[in-house]
């Protein structure tokens, strides 16, 4: 535990510098270097040991493009060296514990086991995330393949109890087409003490941000709009939106409890 | 995105070195630090730049205490230097549509939302967790707070729309009690080429791990056990807990849909 000793502060600049990459160098990253990110992100917690997660890394062209079809045509998905599809996973354990012949059904069916699974998936695909980026590589998480799980639970043949969180496009990013580092909400609209603070009272924080924000998609160079954070996150989230995924876990034998 | 070019190797030893930490010294991190941890964290993604999330910060030991209770007794949420609960949270994006007039209830009680809140709170806790790790501290996860989900929404005044998905202990590592690295399923197991590979496939692999792990409980310095992972996770799995969650989560306004 000396890691403090070496460039921590280093590291927090890499974590600073993070921005999603969607434009990619046509280079693929060796086996050797994709073996050592993911073999990092491994380390990242996980609920009692349970590595609830599998990730399914697509190199087919074909089912990429189909996958770039599910999520909404985004180019990068097929112009990436990588993608990568990070899944919730409890078939492992179901499976380990029929081998000794305990039914774990209702155990697996909890909406508790859904979290553990969820949230397992996620902090492996951010340490997955934060060592590419280590290694000079850019990334981007696609939640588009949720617009259609189904269709990708079938193109990747994931069993019941797993389920698609969401992608991963890992590449050489494209230096002349690096987007600017997004602004994040002021701390204090989000970062409380003992207590909640209800957002009457952390308005002009909010205030402050869409400030930011605005000067941000003002001046970009691509998607310029004259907008604010508030109105673009409303009207992103207005519309209910895959208002299929309660019946697709389910049939995925998710959330029954 | 010269991120590369600096010391990333040093990096995923950062990431390899990781373990939960739950021994800590007497000391407490100064408030700058904490400031840079968090303001790195806030970079992780997030999805549309939604930012659903809230972190509390407990500083006041009474509360401490409680949320020791109600997790389980786990001392280390008293020792830390910083306990932090994170919360997925649409109760920020609910109020500024409403400022709008702008109904959003069909959307935000969608499991759709539950989804992307729950994973953008462990994208940024995974950096919080990191940036930690990389300026020297330790951390654990307490998924435990989940125990009693209505009771730590209660003393927090956590609002409906939001809910606390796990918290996290930080501080200075005491140096002598250091657990040794839990080693991590083999690659094979979880890393998958263009479809899934069904349990049955893999049983290898989950031998080798069993035979580690046997290993690893055998020669621990606490918490000793002749048992392998299959068993251990088995054994941890096959009683269903948190039957609550999703009454609760109903309760919040999560998962309505």
């Amino acid at each position: 535990m000396n890691s403090g000793n070496f460039n921590g502060l280093r590291i927090l600049e890499l974590l600073e510098n993070h921005r999603s990459i969607r434009k990619f160098q046509d280079k693929v990253i060796p086996d050797e270097e994709i073996k050592k990110i993911i073999s990092a992100a491994q380390t990242a917690s996980s609920s009692s040991n349970g590595q609830a997660y599998s990730i399914i890394n697509i190199t087919n062209q074909q089912t990429r493009e189909k996958l770039m079809g599910y999520a909404g045509g985004q180019r990068h998905i097929l112009d990436c060296s990588h993608f990568f599809v990070f899944c919730a996973d409890l078939h492992r354990i179901e499976n380990i514990a029929k081998l000794s012949n305990v039914d774990m059904t209702e155990s697996l069916e909890s909406t508790e086991m859904f979290i553990i699974a969820t949230v397992d998936a996620a902090l492996f695909a951010q340490n997955t995330a934060i060592a590419a980026e280590a290694l000079g590589y850019g990334i981007v998480y696609t939640g588009g393949i949720r617009n259609s799980p189904e269709l990708v639970t079938e193109i990747l043949h994931l069993p019941t109890r797993t389920y698609p969180v969401f992608g991963m496009c890992i590449g050489y990013p494209d230096n002349n087409d690096i987007p600017g580092k997004k602004p994040r909400l002021p701390i204090e609209s989000l970062f409380f003490e003992n207590e909640y603070i209800h957002f009457e009272e952390t308005i002009e924080y909010i205030d402050e941000y869409d400030q930011t924000m605005k000067d941000y998609y003002a001046n970009r160079e691509q998607n310029k709009s004259k907008r604010n954070w508030s109105e673009t996150i409303t009207d992103k989230r207005k519309v209910p939106r895959r208002l299929n995924m309660k019946s697709f876990l389910n049939d995925q034998k998710f959330l029954l409890k």
